[in-house]
């Protein structure tokens, strides 16, 4: 069983590589558990610090067609298409959001045609794809209204990935996102980065300025439910995904407010004054438009999972980034 | 004001440019009325019929990059653009829909933004983008959920409309058209082809075959009432489409069946037995995931139009296309 992830050097990427290498088998086409003999880490850079036989690391662009060519051959069975420009940068640069974010998932979806071996793609879309108004909860069925490039180009993508599965070129099977907190390492460009900054910064000692007022609700999950859930994705037979479309995955709604006093809770009240509020128009304008509350009726049928409480992500954080002990 | 019809040697494309012709005037960028100088058709194939020195045929493939630059100039204020590969052709032709219904609208789209002069675009999308579990009557509020290429492909190109006219570099307005009926000419490739064909034929004395049982219901619209709403999704001003995508257009809930029995009322007894029920899986499957009743309550507040009676809708058709004398 050979897999790809595309991606694989970002945070997502090496995390859903180190848990699918300690896994060590995913379901085959018939869905058979197999153990994994290639598992190949597509990104700009060269993702760090894999040492194990299995791991092959490819640097390029995956919106070129020869590197994808030579990434998703007819011996991938698992593909786990990550890789992406993210909400902020997407609606900066409205051609690099095109080109990574809709061309990229194109080209992999004609090359896995190509090869015909009908390959599970896992694609992760996001609650972006919601937008304008909206219902006060997000149902299973709301459509996709995307108010920005980056939930455009991810809802056009889902209708990519649906129509190659129906016409059997792939098993593909679309995930809508929360939005993922806490996420380790620097603020990136998502429009949504503030919902780890506002923790992690905090938790390192640092100063974070969050750019939205203390009401604003986010729907969030913690990166090791969304690791679970997109191997949960693949190892599901794809039932479940068909005629459907994309999958809302649960989540928790809470405020962040609500997160920043959840991390007093498990840090200490002194991490809260780390926290400088500090609105900005531009985040506002994107963040506003995503909702903040769900019924994931069908994820959870499918047995997607998501946290108990907004204090389990910071002790858990806590404990897998900084070693079991804040700033 | 230079208007460009993509298609424009189809049917509708043909309509609509006569209809154009005659109002001889379209609303610029500020909504006011300014005269058709310029009216571009491009075809695969050169419009034919067309004396009027406004006119300017030009026969190329709407997926060439560099014919698109050739017609979409910053001259044009109007586009409609309607060429597309009709359903069963996207279906059986997989690559031809994507390259056709797909790509020649991002590149229409690219190179209205390259120009910078924010054309108005109206784009024609379709009914087909709904499918699967739907409820008896789709709303405004029912997601695309498409089980077929054509709608597929359709239901993507609604999503770059929105976010090319949401970023400002067009202004642009899609609408869903029901299925049109009584189209003239020969049968296509649409697997809605039927819908025409058991009216068209038994007018002109030849037998016509049914692919679907008399029970089957259809949400129809005349051409007359389409080219009507294609002129007045152009005529708005921007903000019935703004964040909300598409609009369902209206049109008639009918059975195959009734259309028929219309087509007696109008023509004569004896023209129903030219029709001949003969099932087809393949046309079925694909009219089987489509909607057959809608309500409308968008386009309807935003003052498009519908037929009265199907009965009208045939009585439109042999004054308009048989001289006021069926066969």
């Amino acid at each position: 069983m050979e897999v790809l992830i595309t991606g694989g050097a970002g945070f997502l990427g090496a995390k859903l590589a180190r848990q699918l290498l300690e896994k060590g088998t995913l379901a085959d086409a018939s869905g058979k558990q197999q153990p994994i003999t290639r598992l190949t880490l597509l990104d700009m850079v060269a993702a760090q610090g894999f040492a194990d036989p299995r791991v092959n690391v490819v640097t390029g662009d995956v919106s070129d067609a020869t590197t994808l060519a030579r990434v998703v051959t007819p011996s991938v069975q698992a593909i786990f298409h990550l890789a992406a420009v993210v909400s902020g940068e997407a609606e900066a640069d409205f051609d690099l959001g095109m080109r990574i974010n809709l061309d990229s998932t194109r080209l992999l979806l004609e090359q896995a045609r190509k090869n015909g071996n009908r390959p599970r793609v896992v694609f992760t879309s996001t609650v972006a794809v919601f937008g304008g108004d909206m219902p006060p909860k997000v149902l299973d069925s709301t459509p996709a209204t995307p108010q920005g490039s980056y939930g455009s180009q991810k809802a056009a993508c889902e209708l990519l990935v649906s129509d190659f599965t129906r016409k059997g070129f792939i098993d593909g099977r679309s995930l809508r996102l929360p939005t993922i907190s806490v996420r380790p390492g620097k603020a990136n460009k998502a429009a949504s980065s503030f919902a780890s900054g506002i923790i992690r910064e905090p938790l390192n000692g640092v100063v974070s300025e969050c750019p939205v007022p203390p009401d604003t609700k986010v729907w969030v999950l913690s990166p090791r439910c969304t690791i679970k859930n997109l191997i949960h994705a693949h190892e599901l037979d794809s039932a479940g995904f068909a005629r459907k479309g994309a999958v809302n995955l649960p989540g928790l709604t809470i405020t962040v407010g609500e997160m920043v006093a959840a991390m007093g809770r498990v840090a200490g009240a002194d991490t809260m004054n780390l926290v400088q509020w500090k609105e900005d128009e531009a985040v506002m304008k994107l963040v506003r438009t995503w909702p903040g509350d769900f019924v994931t009726e069908r994820a959870n049928a499918m047995g997607f999972v998501h946290d108990v409480s907004f204090d389990d992500v910071v002790t858990a954080y806590i404990e897998e980034e900084l070693g079991g002990k804040a700033a």
